[in-house]
């Protein structure tokens, strides 16, 4: 970590090499035979980004990377897209092992495995991928990823803390640009639009989500953005990210079209003092539900409990949604390194809704925020 | 199926209903039972999308619809998310099945399906989800969905061939233009944002690939756009595609940046006439292979057989990629409403590529092409 977030946001990152993928892909296979696993079978998506840099999408033709300890990573890949495999920056660390339409895949992919044992698989892999190797080896087992080693992208190192550091800041870039665009009498729709084109503006080559909630909409939290036109007196939750330099950002901010009144006004102050709880809780071997508790008691204690109806954060890093969840029962401590939200909310059915959101990370002593802007309601126009 | 291409390419199709949904879905579990099946478990994407117009991102939150012959369909579905479910064109037809964060979805799920027997899961499902729903339900058995029911989604009816028509006219005027703009000079990812903008402005909602493969790069099938400055002298291969009114198009050309030489002429004569021969082999009762024989008999005749590296075909509805495929080996007989590419190809290394596709709708005495720009090799500037 290096820098502020001005700064951090500006720069262009070192890339990772293969060198660094390998160091990865060689983390990863120890830690899965530490866990009693035989190896680890990756799909295509985030597992497969962040341990090779390949980027290919997953369709009906097997591509699958399969780690053991004490063995080469080998990617089995259709033939048509070998060269794009071996041009990732983590393909001179793998060796490919390509099959071409009309050949069985799962039988390649079968080989690789040891003579029996448990694998973890991409959460995402596909059933019809996971059920074709089943069919090939019947003896073998699988556990998902995020079950037997859930927390295998979740510390971040430095180089990818800077990532996350930019990411957040560019968010927060597109937070204080968005309060300058009318609001009153556009759709929600347009003020995503403007969102979507600030993060690229500011360096994000994906946007996931550009969440525009106006009014009783506000009290739905998946709500996305529609036909709406916003009216003045609307409570309006922001809620945005994507990607920049490959890793994710995720900020909530809850703004006013005009002045609040009273009851607006105490809802938005408990969810901020819920969502100062729930950071101050954040710190090395407090558990992930720790922080769920921090901020839930508080909107408990003021009598809005039933109306908080989600878990208090995820983590974040290649993609915007991952392991770990703030969430009770989740006894995972917390580790230096790790990035996930902190983003309690209040929803009242037909009326308005608040959410807060920062991305936090842990460090030696306690929580930093990678989001910075202020977190007072905001009035906009 | 009504009107001309043209025709169809302006008008805004009849919504499908709760009642269509509700038939499609009353279908789909009567032809699982036929197969001997338990029941059918979809996951968001296109299965979901064509049983019940709902469109979620699959996420690690469970979202599964089941079916069951003689019970009504029932969504487990995330709290936060089951308005919009509620909301989508086929809700009315679904019973929902929420559960909030913290509690078990799988256990939820498990209590559905039926004392025993195997089920049917959408191919993209993902693995998290499948390992999640055995543990439950340890003396159930699934199979991937294109296994059990390939045709499940393969025949169009009136409605949705109109839509594959227009999706199809809408792509054929976007080659029509992109002829038109500067190729020699522009890098490959220029044109391909062209295409991009012409294929939204003739009304796809998506956009899924937009191939320009330019030179050397074409010898690579699955190339898609990248930095490299298109030369004079150059052949490129065009592939283009995505969804309008929520159906396919995918069609490809091979042009020529100047005046091509003998050897390329020759070449792209030949792929033309094995597209010809492919597309007159589709007939209701032919194999699925019989297209891919028909084709390939050409290009392996002159010579060519080894640079002929991927299969002729594939379905497309819904999702741009889909059974049936037109590959050795698949036994399928055609039937009509059946759409899928015809798409031979001639990669040589080093040097350069031709592909030549249509989108082919089978009917009752033969095919029917859904994609009409001239396939002779068009020159550009």
């Amino acid at each position: 970590m290096t820098g502020t977030p001005e700064q951090a946001e500006t720069g262009t990152p070192t890339p990772f090499t293969a060198e660094d993928y390998a160091a990865r892909m060689r983390r990863a296979a120890e830690s899965a035979a530490g866990a009693g696993l035989a190896g680890l079978l990756i799909a295509p998506g985030p597992d497969l980004v962040w341990l090779t840099g390949y980027r290919p999408v997953e369709t009906e033709r097997l591509t699958l990377l399969v780690l053991r300890a004490g063995h080469d990573p080998v990617l089995v890949v259709p033939t048509l897209e070998a060269p794009d495999a071996a041009k990732a920056a983590g393909g001179p660390a793998l060796t490919l092992r390509d099959w071409t339409d009309g050949t069985d895949p799962y039988g390649s992919a079968a080989d690789l495995l040891g003579p029996a044992g448990r694998y973890g698989i991409s959460d995402n892999a596909w059933a019809l991928h996971l059920l074709g190797l089943r069919e090939r080896r019947p003896d073998l087992d699988q556990v998902a990823l995020t079950r037997a080693l859930p927390m295998l992208r979740a510390v971040k190192d430095a180089a990818e803390l800077g990532r996350m550091a930019a990411a957040g800041a560019a968010a927060d870039a597109a937070y204080q640009e968005i309060r300058k665009v009318p609001f009153a009498g556009r759709r929600e729709r347009e003020v995503a639009a403007d969102l979507d084109a600030l993060l690229r503006r500011h360096g994000h080559e994906q946007v996931d989500f550009t969440i525009v909630a106006s009014g009783p909409n506000g009290a739905n939290p998946h709500h996305e953005a529609g036909e709406r036109v916003i009216e003045r007196g609307d409570m309006v939750v922001l809620d945005f990210g994507g990607l920049k330099h490959g890793y994710g950002s995720d900020t909530s901010r809850t703004v006013h079209v005009g002045e609040p009144t009273d009851e607006e006004r105490r809802v938005h102050d408990l969810v901020r003092a819920a969502q100062e709880a729930g950071f101050a809780a954040v710190a090395p071997g407090a558990a992930c539900q720790d922080v769920d508790r921090a901020a839930r008691a508080v909107i408990a204690d003021a009598g809005y409990g039933e109306h908080f109806i989600h878990r208090t954060g995820h983590g974040i890093g290649v993609t915007t949604h991952e392991p770990p969840y703030m969430i009770e029962g989740e006894e995972q401590p917390l580790v230096p390194g790790m990035c996930f939200s902190v983003e309690p909310g209040i929803y009242l059915p037909g009326r308005f809704g608040v959410r807060i959101e920062d991305i936090v990370t842990v460090t030696e002593d306690g929580g930093r925020r990678l989001n910075n802007t202020p977190r007072e309601m905001a009035t906009v126009d």
